[in-house]
């Protein structure tokens, strides 16, 4: 049915589904003490793209797999980046009072609950996918190569050693290849796991998931310099954000390397060859993949 | 073989067996930024008594199940607890400069670096998890119930729950049933989480499983009362650290409620009724559990 839907009724349609889903995550029978479960909830509503349970769902789809499945995969994804923003966010980190125009949580509950409900979060993420077992039936071998995954690109060698590597930057980047290191893991890794994890309860041949690794892996990169791109030269009102804060902050980006004509044919460089990589994989059913691409890439927020 | 050995070669042995696998958690061939490596590891390896571990592996071997299988489980749940000690001793949380006499994480490597490397030790303990099933076989079906107990019993219904009850707390606590919700999460979950994982990788049933389940509610209970007692009266020397601190930090505590002889007597029957669950359970060999709830009761640091 949906693939009858538009494009932008896919997305939003798919992106509602995925917030309505998160908004009731922690199961009700549980004794969570309310200051914890009501700063948990504060950062996983505070809006964002949901690009990474998209992805997750529209890799399952394009293998005919199931949206009820991929769904508590979508929300594990989800809320690991969210989990990520809180500790992105405190005060020995970047130091942020607002994340898309709302408090960022240690300015509303304090720095030790927001700490804490980093970690609560992170931890929920795991639970997530054994329900996808418990609820939709999808084998146990799968969710533990997910589990495995999931653990590999969210830690020390994926998101967190990306995150690790920003913070050292700081001191001085002087090669691209040190930004694309940090772009690669800190926004790429989970971007990759959400396709792999979406093709892999579509039923992905080992062949197709190598295929979505490398569509993820431009499409991450392309994504980052995208957002680099933007806040330089994008539209305050639409990002929700003042631009240029890179440049104040003397954050070396794509631009700053490249200028701003090569990062943009890089990001259309890079779109054009992840949608390469897609149509090589003989993926059944790859047309939201590719609009989810082309939509990044001409994204304006 | 390991059942000839006296309790003191056993928790020795498999003490310093447990420290090894975890010196070397990282597989070599990961890309991680040197730091975050360091970091992680410097507080995996600052000491500590291992009971977690020691418990995956006893009650593995309670039921004939092997050491090898259960390693990388042991390995998981004292990951988890350490990167809970690098986050409580954070500013914004304990404000701890010392654990077991050395500096704490962030008090070494800066707060940011504390704060992540705890971030990417929780994220490993459920890549160890499925290193059981890559490396040993444990099926995935176990496996993932492993994965969803350790997200349950660590999160925020488990250990952080607890962690945010004890902060909350701290405002004043006025019934000992608080005091309880505090022990029975912030240390108890993670000791029936490690009783339930070996089990299950050592082939219990259900009912020997809710047999684990008592033992190591009343065996976490007991640990934590006696700390409490511990801290009251115990010889610094052999703790490691200054005593009365509880007292100094105005935190409320099993003796403060009921006094220092029912606090012991507390310890002494809560023991006697952890064995107690052992012996219905008709487990095949408990022999060693054994040992440990005798052992925790009668130690000294």
């Amino acid at each position: 049915m949906s693939s009858r839907l538009s494009f932008k009724e896919y997305l939003k349609s798919t992106v509602a589904e995925v917030s309505k889903e998160l908004s009731c995550i922690i199961p009700e029978h549980w004794d969570v003490p309310e200051s914890l479960k009501v700063s948990m909830h504060y950062s996983l509503m505070a809006g964002g793209k949901r690009l990474r349970p998209l992805l997750v769902i529209a890799a399952a789809e394009a293998f005919g797999g199931s949206r009820a499945a991929a769904m508590p995969i979508a929300c594990a994804v989800e809320i690991v980046h969210t989990y990520s923003l809180i500790h992105d966010d405190l005060p020995a980190m970047d130091d942020d009072d607002y994340r898309r125009g709302k408090l960022t949580n240690h300015k509303v509950y304090g720095e030790a609950t927001a700490i804490l409900a980093g970690d609560a979060l992170l931890t929920h993420a795991f639970y997530c996918i054994t329900q996808a077992g418990r609820k939709h039936g999808v084998p146990a071998e799968q969710l533990l190569s997910i589990v495995e995954e999931l653990a590999e690109m969210a830690g020390a060698r994926g998101m967190v050693g990306g995150q690790v590597a920003d913070m050292l930057g700081e001191q001085g980047i002087t090669q691209l290849q040190e930004l694309e290191f940090i772009h690669l893991h800190k926004t790429g890794d989970l971007i990759i796991f959400s396709l792999l994890a979406g093709g892999r309860v579509g039923g992905a041949s080992a062949e197709q998931l190598e295929g979505l690794r490398r569509f993820g892996r431009d499409l991450g990169l392309a994504f980052q310099i995208q957002d680099d791109i933007l806040d330089l030269v994008g539209d305050e009102a639409k990002l929700g954000k003042a631009t240029q804060s890179d440049v104040q902050q003397h954050k070396v980006t794509y631009p700053y390397f490249i200028g701003l004509d090569a990062s943009q044919q890089e990001v259309e460089r890079l779109t054009h060859s992840a949608k390469q990589a897609l149509a090589e994989a003989a993926i059944p059913d790859p047309g939201r993949l590719i609009e989810i691409a082309d939509y990044l890439m001409k994204r304006d927020h």
